[in-house]
């Protein structure tokens, strides 16, 4: 029986689907964090990366679980698709499919959420003040799958900072409790968020590694054969 | 020269484009406003309304300005079109595309901006409480324009409630000082906002008119060639 895991193993390495029969969890897109019935805070991630990752992964064999915010671009074909709103939606599905192999957590979780949101739409009441938001911490979806008791082998965050890129994301890697971080700038005047193209940086255990300006595919593809590696 | 306008006119509304020659102003989507480099507060309006309107106005003749917030469907052709985010932007382009003989204010607005909006993107700080926003009320485009001193002939607003339809949209349209107020109900049970139909009560200064659930194409065209009538 042995044997003949080896054998398929081989067989899939072999056929350029290092990732047969593993199961790997993206997350992608936005989140979007009702005010009232019509009005949302949203993030300006489109899930092209996300996207481009789980296509990756499924290119390499694996059994992928995509659970997208809602996106501007469609999910990929091949994949089983979790559609979801909020953060706290994204964590349910998220500790619902495990367990994985590994989990790459691509999507741009809202911080916060509106406590108080209203059920009825929120109306100027003519003091020209608006109504006060009370926001609340959103649970934390890197920490708790990097943390959880079916913890996947590979655990692979994302940071978007707008400065100090490496710093951040070294310390949110530290804090997270996730194996990898890809950090990338989405200062508006890179055109990253929400472009085709990404500069990333890739901070492991072992230090940090700039990845060259590259389309968001090829991104993904490289992250993906870093992932095959990483759990064969 | 009159006799030639009116045979020109004569001429238009023979031919189906009884707003030949007419300027008329459509406002459609939601505004985007911005928290920080990577947030902003949305809406769930699609612009298919505003886009269908515009679209009948073009088609009965009408040289359309369409200033279009970030909306999820492309503007439709043949219109000049002008692309804003925030309602700041929006009033901007409004108020440069007068004079005008009709304007019809179907964009969703925000009511309020963020005025404490960052140049970086706001990070958690380890409290566990959300970073303050301060909110600021928005100009009032539809207010402004109805009280412009090259106010068009004819100003016709929305209202997108959630409770008693009808008696917020009659108050609003005396508050704004437009003509017309087309109303709905954007309740989430109704799957009004961003679906495919609309189901309007049309509120004049003679009264309230319930138009039956119709396609959001087809409510364009009414109201186009209300518009027509009122202008010819």
């Amino acid at each position: 029986e042995i044997a003949a895991a080896i054998e398929a193993r081989l067989a899939a390495m072999a056929g350029g689907r290092p990732l047969q029969g593993r199961h790997v969890l993206v997350t992608s897109g936005p989140t979007h964090e009702p005010i009232d019935p019509v009005r949302y805070i949203a993030n300006r991630s489109s899930g092209a990366q996300g996207t481009a990752i789980a296509a990756a992964l499924r290119d390499l064999g694996a059994n992928v679980t995509f659970i997208t915010g809602p996106a501007t671009m469609p999910p990929p074909a091949g994949v089983t698709v979790i559609a979801v709103e909020t953060a706290a939606q994204m964590m349910t599905a998220v500790t619902a499919a495990l367990p994985a192999d590994a989990a790459v957590m691509a999507a741009a979780v809202a911080d916060w959420h509106v406590a108080n949101a209203g059920a009825q739409k929120m109306k100027k009441d003519g003091s020209g003040r608006a109504p006060a938001l009370d926001f609340a911490e959103n649970p934390d979806i890197l920490a708790t799958v990097s943390r959880a008791a079916d913890r996947p082998r590979l655990v692979v965050g994302f940071a978007a900072e707008t400065e100090n890129v490496i710093d951040h994301a070294s310390a949110k890697r530290l804090r997270k409790g996730c194996d990898w971080i890809l950090a990338n700038d989405v200062s508006p005047a890179t055109g990253i968020m929400g472009g085709s193209e990404n500069a990333v940086t890739l901070i492991t255990a072992d230090g940090a590694e700039d990845w060259p300006r590259m389309g968001k595919a090829e991104v993904a593809r490289r992250l993906a054969a870093r992932i095959a590696e990483a759990l064969t």
